[in-house]
């Protein structure tokens, strides 16, 4: 399968290099040997009845792209169980060399390439079924996932039973599911939110298998958070369990960005372009006002990406607070003193707050200390107005009678209700395709996703588990303090 | 360095991955051994004089980064010259087993990564007076490039003789460089096209390399497209001859994204978003008439990556025509048989055309055949006029005195005018930060740029010979056809 | 009828005018006698069979806003006959005092008032059957105005055979018209163009008077130019001429603003604003050239009404030409000696044109005199390229060898085919709603538009023979050429 | 003076009305004779020193447009004092016929018409020395008014001591003021909210007037909403008082529309455009949940010009809540009982609230009560919180355990932080201009603003005490509920 924005390996290769004459030019050789390790991805034919019965159960057959107008798969078109990603693919070489000699130290991961199989997995006593839930919170590009899961069954392999199951996990076993086909879907990638609708909670393991298995679904596409890859564990292994001919896969959507192996999530970057408008509105604001402060509160729980990306696209931001890299108010070195440097330099500032910063330092009543959201969470205070709370009244405190003013912008909503832009929409389909080629080659328990540029499949257990932070010792967050001048926040 | 997009490798790994204990999975372990080649990167101390003078000509010394507030340089901060990037990542696993055994064989390519080095080389005897050139057409993201080498060499490395050189190559001989500061470039990043502004031709290597001698300068920084880098391997090459103290980059620049060996070109990604507009208004024309045809005609000369990755996003465009895949008027098969029948169906199509595609069906006059642009190629005739007149005098031939509209909308400089999106943006500023310190440690000759999400140093030879062309036997071209239902101009 | 932006008179009267007691206030009275004639609106009941035989073909009834929940009529509510609009505004007292002896010298105009009647007229015979055309090119809004005659006659009048004729005039004739609800039209008002299509010429009365009969169509409105409102009258005239109880009602669209009477028409703005991308663009381009030129063609045929309006709000033009407003090229003050000056202090520029400016200019062929347009205009030619070409052609010759570039931007199709704005939304809601009321109240030859900010309803007659030309001796223009520096083209 | 647009009145007449020969048109012809007032404008002269020591303050001198390049003052162009603008100029003919006979009864309003004199005066001593402030919150289009206040003096008078007042009122005592020039405020019409700052409050009239003095002002631009125009009327009393040769002219500007007596605020039309993104968002957010209510709280203290507006254009709101239109949460035709039938119908709801909607409602402490503004109005508390809080508390009383999520933008900073658009671009530059002829022929206590499409000057008394409130009776606000289907709240 070919991915969204690197060029096919095979092609762009340079044929002359080595070639050249100049007393500038040399080459450096090594060797890498390492020892990989792949997970091997779950399979239907892991758990279904033995192979004197498995025709009745599952059939092996060649794959429709065979016979596809608009695909006549070449040499190597089609993917096989044994190419893989590898994941780590940076080396010092020195190291390497140096470490060759027991293998087993270099133990890396590698993944299986998403792409079409040659061979399909089909029910020869059903029809495909497929459903497809969106689960959590909004994301730009959920329909364009959903709408490239429907045209892409459509038309690469012919399924004509595909449906939307509505408002996430507790659709399946309350509501109807909704037809869906190709004409349904036309334009929902110029779309924002989902139209199969959404929500939180709503999980009951069993009521969801059964009504899984009462509906005939073979094939389900769940689309959600990590709290939502954690269900969809569940369900694959309660399917094994029961040990049913039902696929399961999960599209991961997050527009934190917080969904870890893979390279980034959909979604993410339209929103790091609209959440620069409202840095840009605080900006604005913060500008026109005598010792105006600018402060946006942008998406984040646990990572603080979208902040960190925003600030350094916008240039604008003064100070960049995130989950990863814990802060303090006063005292040397703190935000405040930091900040009347700033006003008295500039006489303003503006400040960009991921929701999940500084939740250490909201006082919390008890009832709050008990406080959990549906998927169980402690809940998150509100970071934005604690923060505009208490620059006022650090101000007044330290500037009594001085004009001051904050200007809160909580832009949430804006950005995520938004429709992918291009790079995002492009993601979104090659996400759904490979989910789609990963089903019908008879995989579950799996999630797509681009790894180094390529899309792969990744086990729900690994994903269900690994996460994705700001690295705040890399060259990036570096950056972020190099445009901001923001203080580092290790206490002096 | 960091990258754009990738989590940094060693976070996200699962820490618990193998001790799930389901019958569902398994690991499957492998070797790779493969003898890799990177080419080495050209260095000041490859030809400046021998070691007895070397401290003469070239110092070599620590890092300033390492007395940077913002950066707090920890192990494995500074890459090393053996921190390589593997550029082959996918790997068949039984072929690659089966072909352990001779490892020459397998002889793939890996990049010298990009990023601060713990040494730094300096001339001893002069500051560091570093030149910005953009050369060619414009691209959404020169200016975010030009600010941040000049707000980078300034801040990271305290340099404070930073020039921009006027109107592409022949500024150097013709005009005076225009002295940069961080507060010049402040919110260029804002800004469409190059505020140092651009030119084509102009090249007289003689005149360039003399000049940039007089002045003095030790740093070059070219911004610019193939036929650009071809030159700076020139301007490279004579400096070498001359054996100068004077380190050469360049920063690769192409809208079109048909540079070859990196994984796409700043501006590109801006450049299919706005495309995007004109599809959607083409569509629009064509809808709103009977027999309809909306035609837009987007940059591309030699490859259609734009208009590929604008029909992809768009979904409405009905054929897309790019240089790589050779396309017929008349006949079975042809463009006009598939535009007869979506406009029976529809009513209306809307064409995509790259500006390179069909340059051989153009006839020519005997000028044209000899005319050729200032980079010696032979000049391209406009496809969407040809294309517009074909179209209108096939309809009034084979449907006369039917209503036929066509509507050609060439969208060109307003795609390519506009200031990056944030993904753009970041781009561009790890791209002018790449160059900045490859240059610092001594490299010269290089190139920055992604491979497989990793920013990479590699030898201007290389690129100045490679190119990325759309690969039409790849999932992305068929899913095109598969949304376009397009015919594939194989003949019949 | 409310209006789009003007308060209602009524209500904003401070009450105590005149209650200061500063010196520095005092009140100037004086008296106003205006002879005033108000074109009298043709009327179904003009030409139908008289009073004893009246009640056979139309019935006067109480309006049904009477009964509708959201209207609760209170006095003053319904608009007469009587009311009336004035539109001469402006006096001067002074030579209003002189004047007013005889009054007959100062005869002004006046229109009637749009909005509800409290008596409408309906067929007793035959249920209201409403057909909706729209006519020539795109103009932003179209599909609110359908959506709004649709939505207003289901919602305030309750008529529910709504049709939509395709494709402009000959739709009447040569397709079947399409059934419209308020389901159908929900969203057109996102949507650019026209979902019922639109064609230039196709005008054949008898077809279109004997299809509206046929198809028993008792209320037609027609959206289009000056060249559809001239079809508008004929067809009227017809009508009138057979005693048809057909009522007939024109939508004045033009994106270039050129119908007279009316403040202006809708879509102008939004063009206005989209136009100013292709503007920046064209400065980008010119600014990152050396000596560069930026050329942007703009909608405006026999009007610059969108070309000075954009330049007044880019205000990043140096020169503005209007077909209001000869210019040539060579000599003292014209063209080229304005650019050369330009070009020397500033290295660059940027001229906007109307399309329809400098017509007089463009050498002809024989063939081209002879052309002429479906209306039977003669052609226009592309000011646009032949301005690129004869810039070309002057700065080779005066300065050969230096670098020059000329940039040439045609946005026309992407500036008509956007959706309305929020001003011109409202705009189209508003003249949609007038233009029912009117038609329900047996007005019918009859054309509604905003005469001086409130909505008039104003013969056909009128409106097909007015003009609405650029005033090139008031301070818009003068400001214009303020901002510009242009030179005045008035020959030396 | 030209205006926004409307066109000329004289050159639109259509030559030949009257001669069309159908009989289905006739003329109309009635007189009016009406009384009309007109609040004479201060001037300078009014207070300045008695005639005989006249030409030591103040001297009348010919405009110097008469010698500006741009301006060929042609017959006509300059604006008497006897030019006005009628401001009724909707009649009911029959009612006006009756009315003739007594026609004090029939006392109208008529202002003065904007536009330049062909006479100026001056201060023989001494230079022009203008300041310009802007007060209040932000609003689009500020920079542009200031913009043109500096280019139109410098370019049309040759005014070259300009200077910004920072910061609002309080900027006149406390902070030294900002030279101006045309290169400063170049691009300045680009940017949102005001360069110059702003500030609430800070109004200490002597302070103010011995600053004016003390720094040499004598032309004083204030911009800024109801209340500064307020203070604005006392600067020119005290002015007048201490018969000081500096004048004093108001910029209305007031986001929501609140301003009487103008057709409509700068800024306005761009704050409606930005928030119907929110709108949209809502919509998305609202349509991708179950029973989901999607609420934005838009600007508007004491009326709903920008939410009804919102609402018109973006036809996606179930409810639109405005200060105009008392509202009620529980009972038979209550918010609550029309929601639960939207989303039994639709499944989800939108609903804009402007902030002053529904203060009588929200529960106020006693502190609250207390409170006022630094401009001394009682304090708006949060209509947004309070809403969702009431509806979550509604929901979970009547359908217990339900879903339902409630989702709140406020948009406000985003709204009105961005540039003006093209319209409200044109409108800022009109109005300075107005301002600064006005000023220039020695009015002085005015404000300039469009009046019926035309730029008039108004006392600074008038327009301090008119307010602009929906008018709930109209057609505009019917349609809206007709739109909306909301109910009218009128207690059953």
């Amino acid at each position: 399968m070919g991915d969204d924005e690197h060029k096919q390996q095979q092609e762009s290769t340079s044929s002359d290099i080595g070639a050249a004459a100049l007393p500038c030019r040399s080459l450096m050789s090594f060797n890498i040997t390492a020892h990989y390790q792949t997970a091997k991805l779950p399979h239907l034919t892991d758990y279904l009845p033995s192979s004197h019965h498995h025709d009745l159960i599952i059939t092996k057959t060649s794959n429709p792209l065979d016979r596809n107008d608009f695909y006549r798969p070449f040499h190597g078109f089609y993917i096989s169980d044994t190419d893989v990603i590898l994941r780590k693919i940076l080396y010092d070489v020195a190291a390497a060399a140096a470490a060759a000699a027991p293998p087993d130290v270099d133990v890396v991961l590698a993944y299986h390439r998403a792409g079409p199989r040659s061979q399909i997995y089909l029910d020869p006593n059903n029809v495909v079924r497929a459903a497809i839930v969106t689960c959590g919170g909004l994301c730009p590009g959920m329909n364009t996932v959903i709408r490239e899961l429907v045209v892409g069954l459509w038309e690469l392999y012919g399924v004509r039973h595909i449906f939307g199951v509505p408002a996430g996990y507790r659709g399946f076993y309350s509501m109807d599911p909704i037809p869906l086909d190709i004409n349904a879907v036309h334009d929902w990638h110029k779309r924002g939110g989902t139209v199969l609708q959404t929500s939180r909670g709503g999980f009951h393991l069993q009521n969801i298998v059964n009504s899984i298995q009462r509906r005939g679904f073979n094939q389900v596409y769940i689309i959600g958070g990590d709290g939502t890859m954690r269900g969809a564990l569940k369900i694959f292994n309660e399917i094994c369990h029961r040990k049913l001919n039902i696929a399961v896969t999960g599209l991961p959507k997050t527009v934190d960005n917080d969904i870890g192996i893979i390279d980034r999530s959909f979604g993410f970057r339209t929103a790091v372009e609209i959440a620069q408008q409202a840095i840009s509105a605080a900006h604005v604001e913060a500008e026109s006002a005598v010792n105006g402060i600018g402060l946006v509160k942008l998406m984040g729980r646990s990572t603080g990406h979208i902040a960190l990306h925003a600030t350094l696209s916008s240039r604008d931001v003064d100070c960049c607070l995130i989950p990863e890299n814990g802060f303090y108010l006063y005292g040397k070195g703190g935000l405040f003193e930091f900040l009347e440097q700033r006003l008295k330099k500039n006489g303003h500032a503006v400040v960009v707050v991921a929701e999940g910063a500084g939740q250490d330092l909201i006082p919390r009543t008890d009832a709050q200390k008990q406080e959990q959201d549906e998927s169980g969470n402690p809940v998150f205070l509100d970071v934005g107005s604690w923060l505009k709370s208490e620059l006022n009244n650090w101000w007044s405190r330290e500037h009594p009678g001085e004009l001051f003013t904050v200007k809160l912008i909580d832009p949430t909503y804006m950005v995520r209700a938004v429709p992918a832009n291009a790079t995002d929409n492009l993601y979104c389909t090659l996400l759904a395709h490979s989910a789609i080629h990963g089903i019908m080659a008879g995989y579950t328990g799996f999630v797509s996703g681009p790894i180094n540029g390529n899309y792969a499949y990744i086990p729900l257990t690994e994903v269900a588990e690994a996460k994705n932070a700001v690295n705040t010792k890399d060259h990036k967050w570096a950056w972020v303090r190099s445009v901001t001048n923001q203080p580092d926040f290790e206490k002096n």
